[in-house]
């Protein structure tokens, strides 16, 4: 039975709006309590990932580190999952070239095992799409039922990347997981001038389970460190504007625990 | 012979002042650019420790993390170098009673190996006088040597909260390190009001090699979520003043990297 049915939202419009990247930074931390939105995920390997409190928090899984600075190390010690400083690596190019299945379902867990022990944990999801590579996925997938924390499956792979050759076994995959399909919409990759227009057209939207990343950051000197901080600002910037926040009242909004609960 | 004599120094109120904790946050590495003084040392596990760029950086050897957030992760795997969540102790206490030593050697080693894939550094030191400990103090010396990477070594232990009980094995381990001894100045723990005399009154101090310690940090929201926030900004002002400017342009600089090429 469809997720939404079972809820009793059927035929309504239905939103999990998830602040991506806490942990990492100041900026995305303080953003995060300043917008007042529960739902996001915690970059265990970052620095901050202790300084997150929150209400619906899930794992935001790292393989890759992708900035010149701030950068992540893996928790554990697998050769395959580290550059010659011991980060990271900086591409999921070279992260798929190299990773070796074990190490990462080894690295996976010490992830979730130091977030349980940080907050409670409503989900998983990871950075970049780092578990696309058809056998990380599978780990992924795993991990996520034996944690009993649902796990991010969108409903299509449609504009988000993928390399072909990934595609086949990742449908299956996806098609197999007990985990609600969610509609992704992520504005991260459209010009920062358009973004108060991307989020008062979700206004038309119609019925169903809508999943919105945003990677709002406040405007501080070590949120614009980052190479990407104007598409970080402009989502928070959006966030905060009164009118972007009727349209999003015009959704029933859900949280990663009502989706745990409900499974 | 002396190392100023051979400098000839001999007799000269000589000065190296030294950025501590550099790699741990954006506000302390900002600073670091501000203020355009080339010598301080890098935490390697910090989140920015591949973004400091500079002329004259060691490697501040980090076994603690003691605030809440942001925190550091050991490189290596050691079991007696972690909490339960992964970090570093969060104080002395915890780490002299657990450290083991080889553990530490090994952590050591990679910090310094990694701070190799990230710069040129010029010397050792460590973070919160973790290495007093006097087994520990043997390994970071013996690194030192090995990595021909001269360590800070104070010229006396006194006020530096060393267990009385470390004191004889130090003492003699110091005697013994072919290291110059430094008149070790540090104003972290005297209140911030009183900082920017602090530095005026260095213009009463007699002919000596000192080495003046300050932890500066930009005045920013991620700057001040450290808990001591307020000794780190009194540090940057005070040294951004142009009284204590020419206070300091009374003495000869020097540079580890000077004392590198001197031994």
């Amino acid at each position: 039975m469809d997720l939404l049915e079972r809820l009793g939202l059927g035929g309504r419009r239905v939103l999990i709006l998830h602040h991506d990247d806490l942990g990492l930074t100041h900026a995305q931390n303080a953003a995060y309590q300043a917008l007042g939105f529960p739902t996001g995920s915690v970059m265990v390997p970052g620095a901050w990932a202790s300084g997150v409190r929150g209400k619906d928090l899930g794992v935001h899984l790292v393989l890759t580190s992708e900035w010149p600075a701030p950068r992540m190390r893996p928790l554990t010690g697998g050769e395959s999952l580290r550059d010659e400083a011991g980060y990271f690596p900086s591409s999921l190019e070279v992260l798929w070239r190299r990773a070796r299945s074990e190490e990462v379902e080894r690295e996976l867990r010490a992830q979730i095992e130091a977030a349980r022990r940080l907050f409670s944990p409503t989900h998983l999801d990871t950075h970049q799409g780092a578990v696309l590579r058809p056998d990380l996925a599978k780990v992924y997938l795993r991990l996520a039922r034996e944690y009993r924390l649902p796990a991010l499956v969108p409903e299509s792979l449609e504009d988000l990347g993928v390399p072909p050759a990934f595609l086949p076994d990742l449908l299956r995959l996806m098609e197999e997981a007990p985990f609600p399909r969610v509609r992704f919409l992520d504005p991260y990759g459209l010009p920062p001038e358009g973004r108060l227009g991307f989020y008062l057209d979700l206004s038309r939207l119609g019925p169903g389970l809508y999943y919105l990343v945003h990677h709002s950051a406040l405007p501080t000197p070590e949120g614009r460190a980052l190479p990407d901080w104007p598409t970080r600002e402009a989502d928070y910037f959006a966030l905060s504007h009164p009118e972007v926040r009727r349209v999003l009242a015009e959704f029933h909004p859900l949280t990663w625990r009502q989706v745990k609960e409900a499974l």
